[in-house]
């Protein structure tokens, strides 16, 4: 079981989170659960690292983030014994968490299991602080800004769990944003695959990095809700979504007697923005002057198009960055000016991606025209393109996001019905 | 070196901190400085803590507090590094600390030294949390509150340090309260007995469990301000009180032409309250009963007095307890009536403790008729009087705490000349 931030911000809402745990441990469940630091603790003690040291070094910077992980871990072990559990803390030095690479940043190499797993038979409930682990010079290191998700993923996948259930502010994956298309559908299960897409489209239930860590480990997660009533259905009944392979995803399909959906979630991201280099040389290299730097500074671009010049020779070349990393990006190309050759910088925030993704349309031509379609006939123009295998992106005007995604989701057939 | 919350109490408070530490490194110093948590800090993760369980698990307890000094050395690291210093932090199970008994009031058996030398010895300033050490099973465990003085000497022991420098929000040990004696004067040095009496009796300037393990380990310690001007004397110039062994208190009597003082320090403390138990049979045995009982409940008591009983073969006893136990000593008492035999209790904690204190006593007579006569010629009335080698103290009204102070400030000699 893991809980995020605003599940743990404060004593009352500990206590809630203790009796989901204490509900699960009833059910004669061995219980491992992974926690966040109280919401905004973390933000807090990064600002006084800053404050400190404004070049901070990471291996401090870890001392000080991780304890917002330690203080909610010995809490909610505190709480567990009240209600009358048998409970203990796990810090990642004492699993430990071994972790390699760079403070601040580190990955989880391995798990210790054996005192745990001892510990767990006993029927003592094991709660473990997340993003925490330490390095192989025996320091404290941390994953990184939502690193939980992930080390509740590597938790599960060292004891071997049946399941690892995420508990998050939402109660599911829906088929889309349901604030802006209130027919949107909770799903009973995506794959793994559908959820990275998913992920890294801006449908933020789960962090990417978990997603592609339960996919490689085989570790079935559960995103559910940890708002719900002390009567609600148990976690067992799978509430939730489940995020599965596909060999899981079958089988659950066919359990349900369900039919496989082309898509699977509609996606909006309007984080992005548009860069368009005006009259580039048309010649082989150009491109790579453009985008060497840009990856080496580790702006992630995505869609790239371009488009046909209006002189001989020349080019506009058009793509997308995400709108936090665009002056960098600006600044970067402004500096390579002369050895890419282009005449001007035009970017745009004001835009939008849209995305339909589903492991069906693989299987299924006709995923791409129908979206395009679907938008033409309400006027949306679309600026550019990008897929997958499980995916298809497009690019608008921002002012037409709401729009899009309730009329592909319409489309798609995805609308719940009354 | 050693600083306390209200020095670490923000990131411009840490830096006034680290540059102290950087003066002192800059002199050519290894240095190791020992930190508690940010003023309040504690005090709100215990909070935490009884929300979460008001019979909290000492060991889970110890995982919460033992965070804020984490916090606070990461951050002085970070704030050195940040002035161009060598630093890291040492947390309590890296060094590792070694600790034994109860969680969340341990006691430091002994602190590795290797890795610790060896940094030091490359430059690196050591930062080290005060207050928390590990226990024998890989926990984490603190040493109860005020527990960084201890650590300090300790870490002082561990690494051979030519002194361990307390900096806290006085300057030094004064003969007494400077608020109540305008000519009180700053003590070049005291005796690490002195020190202990003067602590026992309500001059709080050091952690009475830390000046027992300078003077067990032979730790020279010196008081002294951390709100000091930059260009203020540095450290070594000994600008606060050192506190010493016997032979060094001689050698620094002799190098600076002073003469011992029969008085070192007049302390006073209201805190503590007097109990009445009247009509006690006068037999062996009958304040046994009495004191027993108070023993194993851990309260103090501390002056005891017998007054000649109104009735034949029966007597009042009169002794103090901390205002804080009062109530349960009475609690307890009552609960004893009928074994002790008592007829009333009465209680006051309307009453002072003054204590004159200072090595030169054990070879001069004379000290305590000068206190009963000093005192008597202002009309103060005794009501009780206990005495150590070292020590003279008297109960009086606790109206006349401010006058008896001042009064025997004059009476030894020890106001400050113009």
């Amino acid at each position: 079981m893991k809980f995020g931030g605003t599940s743990m911000a404060g004593t009352e809402r500990i206590r809630r989170v203790a009796n989901l745990v204490r509900r699960q441990a009833a059910n004669g469940d061995e219980v491992a659960v992974v926690v966040s630091a109280m919401a905004g603790e973390t933000d807090r003690l990064v600002n006084f690292c800053r404050e400190a040291n404004a070049l901070y070094d990471p291996a401090e910077y870890d001392v000080v983030v991780a304890s917002g992980e330690q203080v909610t871990a010995g809490l909610l072990a505190l709480t567990l014994q009240s209600l009358g559990c048998k409970a203990r803390s796990w810090l990642g030095w004492q699993l430990p968490v071994h972790t390699v690479s760079a403070h601040a940043k580190a990955r989880i190499e391995d798990i210790e299991n054996d005192a745990l797993l001892e510990s767990l038979k006993s029927g003592t409930i094991a709660v473990i602080p997340g993003f925490q682990g330490v390095s192989s010079e025996g320091r404290i290191s941390t994953l990184g800004r939502g690193g939980s998700d992930t080390s509740a993923v590597a938790v599960a996948a060292a004891i071997d769990a049946d399941r690892c259930d995420i508990y998050t502010d939402v109660d599911g994956v829906y088929t889309t944003d349901p604030r802006i298309v209130a027919r949107a559908r909770k799903q009973k299960a995506v794959t793994y695959e559908e959820m990275l897409e998913l992920a890294s489209v801006g449908a933020k239930v789960l962090q990417t990095r978990s997603v592609g860590l339960a996919m490689k480990e085989g570790v079935r997660v559960q995103v559910l809700s940890s708002f719900v009533d002390d009567d609600a259905t148990p976690a067992d009944d799978l509430p939730g979504t489940m995020i599965v392979s596909e060999e899981e995803m079958e089988r659950i399909l066919e359990e349900s007697d369900m039919e496989r959906q082309l898509v699977t979630g509609i996606a909006h991201d309007k984080n992005e923005a548009k860069v368009i280099l005006t009259r580039v040389p048309d010649k082989p290299g150009a491109v790579a002057h453009i985008f060497e730097p840009l990856a080496e500074a580790s702006i992630n671009v995505d869609m790239i198009i371009q488009n046909v010049g209006r002189d001989k020779g020349e080019t506009d070349v058009t793509f997308t960055v995400p709108q936090a990393d665009l002056a960098r990006a600006q600044a970067l190309l402004d500096d390579k000016r002369d050895e890419i050759g282009f005449n001007r910088i035009i970017t745009d925030s004001h835009i939008s991606k849209i995305s339909v993704v589903g492991v069906g349309m693989k299987s299924h031509a006709g995923v791409a025209s129908t979206m395009f379609r679907a938008l033409s006939e309400r006027g949306i123009n679309i600026q550019a393109i990008s897929t997958s295998e499980i995916k298809v992106s497009v690019m608008i005007d921002e002012d037409e996001t709401e729009l899009a995604v309730r009329v592909l989701h319409t489309a798609y057939g995805l609308d719940a019905e009354d």
